[in-house]
């Protein structure tokens, strides 16, 4: 009898370390994914996923295969609704107290120019962290691209003040569900200008004049966003990151504020 | 008067918004250092660097050209003996709390083939991460390249088993020096081969059948390693990573224990 | 009368410098597409874009927002039937003689196990670069993820072989429409193995056998590829690279032939 | 008798598939470097290295081992001045008709804040191209950051100027030797402003109104170091690339020119 009519289970042999395994799965597995905004509309974009699970200090192995094989049972109903209950199928068919899913995904939202009102669709970077054990826990993360026009650069300058585009990153953790585009309405109020995909003449102008009304180092983007973040009762903890792509450096200037970091 | 002559110190302004900054400075400049290894020899290499210090609630900005002053002030001498002195240095001259550098930078031992004896450079990538307030604490990271095999293809195939490059990712957090050689050597001995730059006909014979003899999954190269950092009395928390970037799929197969995984 | 009742148009300025430019556009655009895959499913994907024209020597610039607005106006019709349509509105709205579209998404194809027959999705990076002045040339690229096992391992050693991930890499000029499914099969057909999202036992040991039955080195794989590609008479030039990530080196082995390396 | 006994040379096997490899070798490898600037300093870096051959259509494989041991062969000594050296060796290593590198690396200038003087450094990415068959061909790249400010914003704009930073990339063949540090002049001298790393307030302010008073498109600044590429007499052959990373936008706005693009 040759090896192939056993096909003996390697990964459900004993183990004799007593090394319990904090997080064993897949990781920057590309599935495509479909979602709902906040308008209710459906979006179909992809994902770079990483699904894992705890695995108990007495078993060898994970099986892999089943990390997909859940997706696949799931994949065709709607995002975030059906989260809860693709962790839970993960509990079960791994027979495991915590299962954790890391997906990192693009979305978009249609803005309108601020002058012309012409339409055109922005990318964000969004990541959703969740993890079940006996209760559900997640982070809601998002990238928003600004404009920063430097205070420093505009009070010493005759004219002009430079400006560059910053990257305001959010990170929350809350029980409650919260969309995107709030977080994103946090960050973009907080910079000395909102980024748009299509600007008309009229619209830069305005948008030149409002960043050199509006400016922000990294520390007043950053402060205002806490404050945002903090007066908001369905966030428990987050983290602001904000850093600016200097347009005079070949590096960025970085600043970042937890919720331990804002007195109630 | 023209603005040019008073040149007014806007980063020095008081701040009304009663929110403190945790971190704040330069991030991602790119500066070259000279580093000593285990054999006490000089090396040169280039770092990518974060400097940030904490902003007290009352202060509107940071004076971001300080960083740099700091780092070209110490630059010519060895590092990392002169890693705390430059986080006092920081501290004196941001009036600060809290100094933090975190700095990622390629380091290169020189390998013997296991057989042929022939040598060549590897190529590590390394971190540490350093904060100074009252007192100091370091986090040193690295990532090892390794060969990782199949214990169940190996187990399941009449012939053959799939392996793969692999990343362990190991940080450390410890108040004592600790050498990145030795870090690596933890690493390497804990999958199914160490990888080299050079490898002669004889030496790839030995590798391709030292990983055949020594089959890893994520799971197991993952514990190894938890276990030496474990007994490592100058650890004192730890997380180990293992990457697979699988030759069967176009994902990663993934493991992560923390040191209150294992227990005494 | 201040600045803003005039709008002046700096972009339509004539130049003196006598400087023709080749492509001037939009660069890193991310935008939805949605595409018509072999079996002619609807596919929804993420796009990053590069739109360019060329400017002639006596014109200082180009109207950058009228790029996204050719886009809008084309993206709710099917890729790639509408691509003609979309590079000769580029050229009325620019009155250009050249129009560029340089597009980047990935592309997924359902896949069946060789054994098991469950299936999954598999992603590959695809590029489309078009160019429009009085005909249209496309260039077709995908990047296709494989596993290649070493002859040369396999033979000196009394056991095991060591394999890799690999990806070959084919970019083909045609004045005809050709499917990614197409040339994706080309490359999976010669490498060692193909890859799969989902492989139960019975497929992994199915693809560990067949890897070590095939084995090939980044030649022998780039030599398949090129001898299948110039017997497609679609195909009038191409490039096949082939890149084994190796798994006993923190390197890669690497492979190249173009179209004029093989006679007819 | 083991196949250890042999170890049959399985590369040096014939081939019958007709088909020559245009160029094949190693990718990816990182190795430190010393190289000469124009001050005539010695300068340690860090290079990501490619390296490769032909192979006639009827040998099977190359040795790739032999790659890394010409250049540990040739390390110790100053680069570029034995550039040739080391084509030449691989030429005769691996009996071939060409032999290529391709090497990217950070580079270092000292340079003087504008106003106060103060010395810091800048990093720039730099690559060669080499190829050696019967004669000599190199092609020198460069990524130069600068800061861009758009003559549109500021024209139609009451106040403020929407700035940016911005890559000047730029790729010349020439069979004589130029240095780095004179492509960097061309293309610093063409764009709004360089880049410093310290810049003090008086610095920040005279860049300020500098790049207000020399507002660049993405076409003037490419069209700028074209003139000066052209006027060149050691450069036959050049592409420029300019890409502004957008303030008001998340995309880039690009220009490209090559040498047939400008009349002499």
């Amino acid at each position: 009898m040759n090896k192939a009519e056993q096909l003996k289970d390697i990964q459900s042999q004993s183990d004799e370390r007593n090394v319990g395994i904090r997080k064993v799965g897949v990781k920057d597995l590309r599935y495509p994914i479909t979602l709902l905004d906040r308008q209710s509309e459906k979006q179909h974009t992809v994902a770079s996923m990483n699904m894992y699970v705890d695995l108990p200090h007495h078993d060898r192995g994970t099986h892999m295969s089943r990390f997909v094989e859940v997706l696949e049972r799931h994949k065709l109903k709607l995002w975030p609704s059906n989260l809860d209950e693709i962790l839970n199928d993960m509990r079960k068919t791994f027979e495991c107290e915590t299962a954790h899913i890391d997906i990192t995904f693009p979305y978009f939202i249609r803005k309108a120019a601020p002058v012309s009102g012409i339409q055109s669709l922005m990318e964000y970077t969004c990541r959703l962290e969740a993890e079940r054990d006996g209760h559900l826990a997640m982070w809601f993360s998002v990238d928003v691209p600004v404009t920063n026009l430097c205070p420093c650069s505009k009070e010493i300058s005759d004219y002009g003040a430079h400006n560059q585009r910053g990257i305001i990153h959010l990170r929350v953790h809350t029980r409650h569900f919260i969309w995107y585009e709030e977080l994103i309405e946090m960050a973009e109020s907080s910079a000395s200008s909102p980024l748009f995909t299509i600007l008309k003449r009229q619209d830069e102008k305005y948008i030149t004049e409002r960043a050199y009304d509006n400016p922000r180092f990294v520390e007043d983007a950053a402060r205002e966003v806490a404050i945002q973040l903090k007066a908001d009762q369905r966030i428990d903890q987050f983290r602001v990151e904000v850093e600016n792509y200097e347009s005079i450096h070949n590096h960025s200037a970085y600043a970042c504020i937890t919720s331990d970091d804002v007195s109630s």
